[in-house]
């Protein structure tokens, strides 16, 4: 049988175990020229959360009553005639929180498990190491010496685009819930300085951290860490937005930059970004960043769950902070 | 006697006649090298607002005690062996709000009033004319076929905006306050429709007025309107953030984009300004002006008070709204 989470609700708020439904379904037979493909791994990025709202969006919403959308990494087990796939190859794609997928391999790249973990294939090497490394690099346009602040740095993004900083040559500030994420981010990644919101006033702690201002801050959380960062803006900044998780679950009243009037002050720019529009150079991207691992430059962290019945509460994991690196849910055996 | 206004206190809101006093102090010598200059017109701008708190920002803050800084145009009375400037030569700079300053010329530029009446060279020929030019052309980057909304669109810089977007082919809805100036825009400036925000609900009058999204948003006010505009935003739209009147009075709860993540949806960018660092081609910039306004393409529009004494009151009314076009304080006659 196929196990699958099925959206049944658009959640006020953060979404719970009555946001979907389990179901089981009989493994799909795939038509003239589809594969079938067992799936080993789920990703689970924040993104999710606003593909469950009903809101004109860059990506329409999940439907009520569909499979929940979601990026993955698999095994193709059988192939009906498929002009490139056949059995036994790795593939990576949009199969959904499920067991088995059935494609056109429309939107589905093969993946080497011999060159990387197949994990890694939908973090470092999938849409959140893309989105960090076209993220900084082309809208952050980072040079050596920049002051680059990131937040959600121990996350599968934010852990990337420190380091990349780092590799052109940055200061590079974090930001992160926690000291043991803290500790990582400096320790492990080698970031120069970490800054635990939790603990810290964040606008106390960017005067130590940043004491000259920030030429690029790169926000996955928005809120009161984006204010504080505007607050400390270097003439000509760029402030990339990726994400606010910290909004995600607060539809209704979310929280605008009250300092964004340090755009003007500073001559500095907000901008927002969406990874698909890199899709065109996500190979280059791969290349480098398959450099970058193989001298241990980079590093990459994958936090794996285990079990397609714990999806709800792994998905949680996102939004309470309680996981380090890369979110994984591991739905069938490799 | 030289009549001045010296700031006495950083306002908290709206500045009111306690503000500033009305000093009387003997004309001023010019020393060697300096002019003494005469002043005939002074600039009210909103951004004088911002100068008068004691906080960091692209200028420093007047200090208590000094002549209220303003922009001017007057004419040379004496000079004592200035290098270029001669008596009868009229000149525009950064006088302040008095009836003559005594200047070695830096920052100061000469003016001809053959070419245009003397307050067009504080307002369209001068920095609202420039911010106007240069936020719309460099960091709106409009080009035919652009939808611009414009808010402030009667006012000294929006109305330009909106001028300059029309003769560049986009389509032009201008933002105001009223059914006078909303006619005003329309009628005598051309643009394409205006929306009066004190009588309209403003994300429906866009609904109506941008049916398929805003190209670019030149915002002079933020608040609300710029909330409804970001709404309403297409893919790669610019928001040129030129100034926030609506919040100069509001320091400690500025209210923030709550619709800021419209950038992160529609890969858009959002970006302050400062006239200042186009300085060096205001000269080409009035010289295409100038060439428009001969033509009959742009229209320019000066609202001149009279008194000195009417200084506190008069620029009240840029946060009022009760001006129209260019606010101009006459103190001295031609």
């Amino acid at each position: 049988m196929n196990k699958q989470w099925i959206l049944r609700k658009r959640p006020e708020g953060m979404p719970d175990a009555s946001t979907w439904s389990l179901e089981s379904k009989p493994i799909p037979e795939p038509g003239e020229g589809e594969v079938l493909v067992q799936q080993h791994y789920i990703s689970l990025d924040p993104a999710m959360r606003g593909w469950m709202n009903d809101a004109k969006s860059y990506i329409p919403p999940v439907e009520l009553g569909a499979v929940m959308r979601a990026g993955s990494v698999g095994k193709v087990i059988k192939s009906n005639n498929h002009p490139k796939l056949k059995e036994g190859d790795f593939v990576s794609g949009w199969g959904g929180v499920q067991q088995y997928t059935v494609t056109d391999g429309e939107n589905w790249y093969p993946v080497d498990p011999a060159l990387a973990p197949l994990p890694m294939y939908i973090g470092t090497l999938g849409m959140p190491g893309m989105t960090a490394y076209f993220g900084i690099l082309r809208e952050g346009k980072i040079k050596e010496g920049d002051v680059v602040l990131v937040s959600g740095a121990a996350g599968a993004v934010g852990s990337i685009v420190g380091q990349i900083a780092k590799i052109k040559g940055c200061r590079v500030v974090g930001i992160a819930g926690g000291a043991a994420k803290c500790k990582y981010v400096v320790e492990e990644l080698g970031f120069d300085a970490a800054i635990d919101y939790k603990s810290e006033d964040i606008y106390d702690a960017l005067k130590r951290e940043c004491p000259k201002g920030i030429d690029v801050y790169f926000d996955n959380v928005g809120g009161e860490i984006l204010d504080a960062a505007l607050a400390r803006l270097r003439m000509r900044a760029r402030v990339v937005i990726c994400g606010a998780i910290s909004q995600y679950n607060n539809r209704e009243n979310v929280r605008g930059p009250k300092n964004y009037l340090s755009l003007l002050v500073n001559r500095a720019s907000m901008k927002g970004m969406i990874v698909f529009d890199y899709a065109a150079d996500y190979g280059k991207a791969a290349q480098e960043m398959g450099q970058w691992l193989k001298e241990g430059k980079l590093k990459s962290k994958e936090d794996i769950y285990e079990g397609i019945e714990n999806f709800p509460e792994t998905f949680t994991r996102l939004f309470t902070g309680e996981k380090m690196g890369k979110l994984v849910l591991k739905v069938l055996e490799e």
